[in-house]
């Protein structure tokens, strides 16, 4: 794992946290982009080399829409760099650790992702992505 | 606003996620300090320009009691690294954000830090912080 790639806050209006945010980072969002598979629209923040994301749901059955039922808006996840995901998922696979997907997936961003269970991490939905080669 | 400087989160027992960090980043903590006036001894992760502090409470009022009490274990706060953490505070004030600190005030790891109130930044707790000189 190379660095933080970016940490998800789940907010319920995008377009409000957005202006929230730029007021924050003194700076625009660089990129928006929806995630039709997740069920969500997002915007990223640079903050140096990390990046912030929001996501919003576009769907009741979102997992964004769940955790602000359960949780209210917040920190939703920390997405570590990882330089090969396959390697990676097995490494922490051998440690115990549980995954949620068997096979990188598609997410924003240009990358391939995949996400540990909270269960096996002390509550913190950890992702591990990498850049699409 | 530099980077982020560190990700907090709650744990209920140092020792036992002192070993499950150790797991993931496939390297041990770096230091671990305790904080009286927070209530908290925390342990440090590197991971490449960023860190995971765990965080576990030494006494019942403790915010990080108080946490784990409500929301369980998981993501406490993000820190976010600045050069003059007064006038960034400042800054801030001045776009309407809710400092909890009127001053900056002394934390681990060497820093100087103040947060800002979460209801005014998406339900995340926002760390300011700032290397002593």
């Amino acid at each position: 794992m190379n660095k933080i790639e970016h940490i998800g806050i789940a907010v319920k209006n995008l377009e409000e946290s957005n202006l929230l945010f730029e007021k924050l980072f003194g700076a625009l969002a660089y990129k928006q982009e929806e995630v039709e598979s997740e069920g969500v629209k997002t915007s990223f923040f640079m903050n140096g080399p990390n990046k912030i994301e929001l996501l919003e749901a576009t769907r009741e059955d979102s997992p964004i829409a769940k955790f602000i039922d359960k949780k209210g808006e917040g920190i939703h996840h920390i997405a570590f760099d990882v330089d090969d995901i396959v390697l990676e998922m097995e490494r922490l696979k051998n440690e115990g650790f549980v995954l949620l997907n068997e096979a990188p997936k598609s997410g924003a961003d240009n990358k391939l992702v995949a996400f540990l269970h909270p269960k096996t991490t002390n509550g913190v939905l950890i992702e591990l992505c990498q850049e699409k080669r």
